[in-house]
């Protein structure tokens, strides 16, 4: 079935290239379709609404490992990573579809654990668990969850749209969830060694959440409706800003000038990344998962912003079209390298 | 991580009953959500319009097997089984959402007829893909479609509504799928035992196809309309006729009465059923995906459709909720066991 004579690795291309090399030709034929592929969700006009739709697939031993991951917050990440996809188009989350295959070494206990997780997400973000699909798996655990939201045609945020000038602005604080990826990877093997040895991840607890229950930034998209402000791009933070600042100057036209000193970095997140012999500031560049929101603003919305506790400026928007250059501490001006999970690079055959 | 002492199998439930338990506990808190789960789709209010909206996973080794399934048969089967449960609201699917996971074990070359057949399945259905997610996996293929349509409010037509006396309709015809299934595996083990021998599938190339590339019956929603009909209640056919009437009859509260004489079986799946020493209309009622619709109506559309090639009348509903019977060709009467596809008791451990 595999004709190998033309044969062409995954590896070559990247999860992006992927994306955008299998869908390059379809074409959209329905009125409805406002926006399609290559956004963080997709726009479809329903009557006199839009529709923000957006769907993600998480597999065992690719996105989680069931070793240390509670299946209570698995069920809650799986939700609220989509309900920030409706964020980050300025939207908000109403309904979810949620697909499940499991296999038999899976107990019923455990499933009810992965459900009441989801169950405290869908309170938390009020939103409908519609209907979904469940199925057997010869391997691990597979969790596919669509999510259904609505936003007003004035709010609608894309990728496309930041300025030259542009402020380049994030929510909350960076790389933490990377940093409690290495605490638990470092206490799995630890455990694995020393079976008897409880973890103590306590001194840990900000960084560990942020990996294993990040929240969607539903706050953010009420402030800046508060505030009055429409970002002129936005997307979500899953790859880290490295890689999306990446996305966002593609999809606008524009490069981005980022200040290290600017970034905001929680002290766990700076302590635990020295302990590692990391710098911080690459760990907040790169990390991913921290599902915050990385935004483009006109410059009159400075003041508003520049003491708001929601809120950094990180950098600005240029004419540069995809150079994108990080002014460090000590005074250096270096190129932006798109560090990304790179999923068809890191598998092993 | 899994405490055995009060171990639940999954087994116990069952698919249907896995999915009941799991969103018990689950409540709409959006007035926007019409129709939650349990039916072919879920129903939401968006402005003006009612959006229908489903999602189903299929993987590998479990609802298909790449050693007879062409890639692009794959991608076609994957929309048309997504664009079906729209059908079955008697509405009209207008976009997808696809999320593949895939190991390095496939090239671009064969991904790219994945989205080939996709694309033949989006270009004939007319609805458009508009995102998508794609993830590495550490074992087989994972496909996830969410599809979204509309249907108009006077046309909604769920699985509840059907009434005592109501006549109990079928699309085209029955077990087609499931005699293609048998084909396929008989020459697959022939293959393995004799590698030169080319398999001549020519004389089962209905059945085949049945298996391989359903359709979706968007052309029966069609002439429901032309006809003036709608549906006191419908669902498409996955899992078998035997099976689907417990779901009808269970939203309806209804019992059904089915007559074996009038079960439509095409000649090629009949002569291949009685090759391999099996009743034809065992296979045609237990037999899944043939993605046909199963609707009940008013008696009224009678001399509508007695002479419909398109419909055929199997029998009617009647008051005894629950009580599915089976008139046969000898002249007796038996109790319809649901015998759909238990994926979880299948499954080898």
């Amino acid at each position: 079935m595999f004709d190998n004579s033309d044969r062409t690795e995954l590896s070559q291309l990247g999860e992006f290239g992927l994306i955008q090399h299998l869908t390059q030709h379809f074409e959209n034929q329905q009125k409805s379709t406002l926006l399609g592929v290559g956004d963080d969700a997709a726009l479809i006009k329903m009557g006199s609404k839009i529709a923000v739709w957006s769907t993600d697939i998480m597999l065992e031993g690719v996105h989680f490992d069931l070793s240390y991951t509670p299946l209570k917050h698995l069920g809650f990440k799986a939700i609220a990573t989509n309900v920030s996809d409706v964020c980050a188009m300025n939207g908000k989350a109403t309904q979810v579809l949620v697909s499940v295959a499991l296999s038999n070494r899976f107990s019923l206990e455990a499933i009810e654990e992965l459900y009441l997780g989801m169950k405290i997400a869908c309170d938390k973000y009020q939103v409908d668990l519609v209907g979904g699909d469940t199925s057997t798996s010869r391997s691990g655990l597979v969790i596919n969850v669509t999510v259904l939201g609505e936003v007003d045609s004035k709010n609608i945020t894309k990728r496309s749209g930041a300025k030259p000038g542009d402020l380049l602005v994030v929510s909350g604080d960076l790389g933490g969830a990377y940093m409690g990826l290495q605490i638990l990877e470092r206490e799995k093997k630890v455990f694995i060694d020393h079976p008897s040895m409880q973890p103590d991840l306590e001194p840990y607890d900000y960084i560990v959440g942020r990996q294993l229950k990040p929240e969607a930034r539903v706050d953010i998209i009420e402030t800046l409706n508060e505030l009055g402000i429409v970002p002129t791009s936005m997307m979500d933070i899953s790859d880290g800003v490295a890689s999306e600042v990446f996305h966002l100057g593609k999809a606008s036209k524009v490069g981005f000038d980022v200040y290290e000193n600017k970034l905001p970095i929680d002290s766990q997140t700076m302590e635990t990344a020295m302990t590692f012999n990391l710098n911080p500031s690459i760990v907040a560049l790169n990390g991913g998962e921290d599902y915050e929101l990385l935004m483009t603003m006109d410059q009159k919305h400075y003041d508003q912003l520049k003491n708001h506790m929601d809120f950094t400026i990180i950098g600005h928007a240029t004419a540069m079209e995809g150079k994108h250059r990080l002014h460090t501490n000590a005074g250096n001006v270096f190129d932006i390298k798109a560090q990304g999970w790179q999923h068809f690079k890191q598998e092993e055959k």
